[in-house]
């Protein structure tokens, strides 16, 4: 079964890289997520059932996703599925429910893709194996193709042995993780409440080939915030004493914004990485955006960070009696994992014949990372969550255009989950 | 001829309506004119003949060009004339030399339309007479079809009266006003050497429909600066102190360059009116592009405004260790126009029957206008030179999306300057 | 007389020079002029009589003005007079009413000196002849202990003449000029409703020694503005969060306020003049002072500047959450000289023997005055209203510690504005 | 003994603290260091003997320490000393060698007051007792007046035993502590080169009352950086364009200095703690001066923050075309102690009466000490260093107005010290 599994997997990851889709536009894959977990014999929950409308985070307007929803039909998006995801609410929990008494673990897998023109080197495993991105200007360059593949993986191995299990196994496919948006809003609506143990998990980071990292403690509280400012063209010569100058505004925000005072208490960060402002050379600028993102070691900090933000955007808009608005459009916070179960994964790395070194834990890092939500609000209910990384040869470092990772690691990081399954439950007594 | 003139003028005006093209790629227009010129018995210089190619300032790149002679051969370009302009040299000066002695008399038209989407609301005149730009995102929203109709026009009045003139008669078709870019390099291809008398001239501007303005001498000198920044990206989370921020560069320099002091000896100006900056929410900003221009009353008040420009980019660049490129794509000059030929001019518009109220001069104002080059160049030759406005009925101010005259100006404009050639040979005696 | 005369008028000049006293502390120099004007039989109205105190802007709080006080009793103040301007109500209006019918004549001198520190070189004629000011950073370094002497001297020349005149004459001696402070507040206290010719002067400002201006029109109206910024302080290495950055308050608003957009209907000036702010390296700045002055080639224009800079200093206040206050502490208009008036100051100039050149009228220029309120004030009841200059060599630029005049222009001065009684009584008809 | 010792601290710090004196003028303190020590046995080398001239940074010029000299010679210094410390090279080291083989220990005392102005509250101890600061704006509100009084008691204690010891041990008084501006200029001249354990240490710092803290490992590097901006001034309303504007480029450097980016590797600092620019609300500033301090957890970090700074400053010079000079006037490394040796002085401390709480080791921490160049340099050399912290009672934070500690502390901190000495030698098997 391993070599047919190994096959599935590569399969599965390369038909995700081909179509790649952002965030709450996973429309093909959760159409063929869940027509293979149904398949599979899984309790499926999807779309508004297990995202609350409210809590998505940056969801792009309805006629981009009814344009995307449209090429998803063209493009082999599964015909039984696809009007379930329509909308863009792209999130799956497939439920196994062994009807004996037992502990809920959940497992969680992220699904989208980025904004990034995948590389058209000769030299690029993709385009010599024939499996580069169809979609110009989209890409698969975090490996969350690999992610679903893996969920896919660890669905098919536990589909068969239901009667061998007790407690409940559930498998979450999360849309938006990039931009840290869409944890948020299958949180919300409260599909891990009754979950014992969550483990999520990510490929590479620079994790090498063989390593595993039980708990990855690094995340960074994080705030995606879309800032807009909108005042009044005029014409640079003859009245420019009657604009009201949103470029300004902006380049005033963006130098306070990056001028906020650092944090004694924890690393902090802030950055406008973006700003697109004004329609003609000799226009007083009537518009301004700016994406902008605040950091912090723990949520406070975070939120520390926002709040000056705010404060700054604010007095821009004022200086300038130009109107703003802020948008939260992704949010994440920080989180310890649960060592107990850190150390559960630990020794099922151990215990794998392809990895050969595990690590407990690592608490440095800088990135953020959206299930800390899951895993807050997993641990509030006390339960136990953790998050782990599978090391593997990267071609080029996560978000670049040569990013890719090597196969061999999709049935590795199976193995690991599968038996984390039944470690699980044997430590829970059932 | 009159009521054909009139029709003439409409169709050819409403053609080029039709399809609006942008600096140094008239290609399709340049085509059309010089086969009407052509036609009616004038020598034509044509391209490179009639501009100096490296006092082209911001023409568009190679392939940008090519893109644009396809879409030209495919929409009615003139098969005898467009490849003359297939490199984006759409300057034409069409002679009527008489033979018999006596002065040159220059006029000059420009026939560059604007990067604007043109409105498509039904009481938009070309919508609901069916002569809307077939352009997205291009139009005629400055007058200039009407320029080159009117040039035609009066090209169409004097062709028949070679016989009844003496001296010489230029018509200079100009590419490129827009962003003062081309004239510039007509001057320098001395096209203007031997003129005695140069008008130019502009329709609406804010003059009422019926009124005439022999001399405009608001003109500011004005420089269109291109300025981009190039510095490092890095991962605004992991390691944002090895990024080198061209976003926080541009943003100084947009702060300071809008702090440039005023100036002691007369009207200044400075607009940063367009900035884009970066390329993802999470990354140290590794470019940032801005469109910027100066004016100045004098043309030294204007060199003043670069200097200080210059200064600060360089500054704004030293200040994050980015690199930095400032690219002069747009250059005029301030003029006075000469009275004693205003005074000629404005007794041609007196006498014309359209004319309600003529003004000699006016010395306010606060656009640009490359023109001016021609007229320095006549004046330092001892020419004399003069810029005139058309008043006409606008229904929105020029370079907005429903900007339009009103169709009887053509006509009138016409008249006025046919009028002006036999007044002005007839003032020098012949 | 005239030999007499101008001794006197060399002599009160070099005392008010060895004792220069700033705005609304001329103290010793009010009740000096007030004993000079009261010998010669004036009528006096003083302090809080033609002051109003609301209308008093950037006035010294009681503790400067109480020292300042003990200084001037020390040093040479009239005994019988001091104490009327005690506490800095230091205006003083002298009235010759001669009880035959006539119109009103106001003549206004202002008395205040600056915060300069007087050159001590050997070559500065007030070190060479004895006459340097005797308080280190004080000085006369713009000319009102001048004008003070010519206001004494006319005093001098009409007190004889009380029956050969008619009408009524005013000589306005007015503190704080300088920051344009004191005008007002005389203004409205209504020392001017009767008034039918209002001539205020000025000596030098360029104008060559021999030469007179009647009318100077050129200047600007102005707002001085004292911004302040308050924060809280906390230690830069150990928490910096916990400040509230007033420094960095400042240095936005700074930056922002002279990026306020130019003005196309004339002339606009801003300016932040001085910035001082913060305790120590290590420390957040919790506090910082702006000196700030807006001007514009007319009263609106002025407006327009001084609401931007409001404006941006409540946005840099709102960015970095620190309290502000602006206090206006000075204010001027814009006037236009009555032609009518200038021509009669012009022609009693051409009769002048020590004038080489009269000049009528003057509109270049970018200073500010507010003896445009009395001006201003005066024309608005339907009186007349001019502001001249003397001409003379100057030593160096005015507020320049080297200044100093040519003392032969204070007779001339006198000379000038005493036929203008006889003059503009002989034009009424009396 | 104890009583009287207690008594002699308590008088010694008195002196002190009426009589501060800031770094490199510590000329009385000195005088009266090198009397006592002088008296007590001890070798004494000072002045230039242990300092090195080109690296005392930010001393103050001759004018200032000749004039703190005569207030020196007025003030009780000591006649004998005083001499010796005329040119403002302060530093004193004591030798006691006991000819008998061993290591050489060395304590470091500060004796620098900083630049505020003590409170004359009623409930202010100093106040109460009658030892507040005798000159205006000067005080030891950081407790280098006790480090002095201990380092004299510690002498006390020694001198008395000599032939009881065994190797060498040396008193080090070091100047101008605070802006970390004396300590580099020592260790340059040699003092510790010989050195096997260095002991420096503080009192306060928030440890409480009673407890210890044998290795204080938090102290960033820092730099201390005067910034200097130096234009052209004129005239704001009537030539502002031919200023160089110093207040602008000041602004413009402010902002962007508190815009360098965060540092990935560790805890990074910056401040502009003051700025004073300009000398008139209507005049161009034609200078500026800024105090900046950037710190780092390690001296990389704080380079990197350093080359920033200088970066930002030349742009703001470029883009405002005025000059600029950067003058390091402090400068501190960061250093871990040496734990073998804080064990020692941590079990000195658990074997002392008074104290309730010893701490080994902490590693937070925000502020600086230029006592870590003598660390790094015995380190170097193979000895040990250590930096431990006495905790007192404080009536008011480090830096504040009411500043005080408890003077129980004084002798229970010499005991120690002293306690350390036969410790230390015993180790050291002597």
């Amino acid at each position: 079964m391993t070599v047919e599994l190994k096959e599935k997997l590569s399969n599965w990851r390369r038909d995700l890289h081909q179509h790649p889709e952002t965030g709450f536009l996973e429309i093909r894959t959760a159409s063929i997520v869940a027509s293979v977990l149904s398949e599979l014999g899984f309790t499926l929950e999807m779309g508004k059932e297990v995202m609350s409308e409210k809590h998505c985070m940056g969801k792009p307007d309805e006629k981009v996703t009814a344009e995307h929803y449209a090429w998803a039909l063209d493009n082999g998006a599964n015909k039984a599925f696809v009007e379930t995801f329509k909308e863009g609410y792209t999130g799956i929990v497939a439920t196994l429910k062994t009807n004996i008494p037992g502990p809920t673990i959940a497992y969680r897998f992220d699904m989208d893709a980025l904004d990034i023109y995948e590389s058209d080197a000769d030299d690029h495993v993709p385009v010599k194996e024939g499996f580069r991105s169809q979609v110009d200007g989209k890409m698969h360059a975090c490996g969350h193709d690999a992610h679903t593949a893996i969920g896919l993986g660890l669905a098919t191995c536990i589909a068969g042995e239901k009667e061998n299990l007790c407690g409940t196994i559930k498998l979450i496919f999360q849309p938006a993780e990039e931009g840290t948006r869409g944890a948020k809003s299958m949180v919300e609506a409260n599909v891990v409440t009754d979950v014992d143990y969550f483990i999520a998990s990510h490929i590479g980071t620079g994790v090498p080939h063989g390593h595993f990292l039980a708990a990855n403690n690094g995340f960074l509280a994080t705030s995606k915030l879309d800032v807009c400012f909108r005042g009044t063209a005029a014409h640079a010569g003859g009245s420019p004493e009657q604009g009201k100058n949103a470029l300004l505004a902006a380049a005033a925000a963006v130098l306070n914004i990056h001028a906020i005072s650092r944090h004694s208490q924890g690393v902090s960060r802030v950055n406008v990485g973006e700003l697109h402002a004004g329609s003609g050379r000799n226009i007083i600028a009537n518009h301004a955006t700016m994406k902008v993102e605040t950091r912090g070691e723990h949520a406070a900090i975070n939120q520390y960070m926002k709040e000056q933000v705010k404060s700054i955007v604010a007095g821009a808009a004022k200086m300038y009696q130009v109107d703003y608005e802020i948008k939260t459009v992704g949010e994440a916070i920080n989180c310890t994992c649960s060592e107990e179960l850190a150390r559960t994964l630990y020794e099922c790395a151990n215990a794998s014949p392809d990895i050969i070194h595990a690590e407990l834990q690592n608490d440095a890092g800088a990135g953020s990372e959206d299930a800390t939500y899951f895993m807050e609000a997993v641990q509030k209910n006390g339960g136990l969550a953790t998050y782990c990384i599978f090391g593997t040869e990267l071609a080029a470092g996560h978000h670049n255009e040569k990013f890719d990772i090597h196969e061999a690691t999709l049935l590795s990081a199976v193995q690991i989950l599968y038996k984390s399954v039944y470690k699980l439950l044997a430590e829970a007594g059932c």
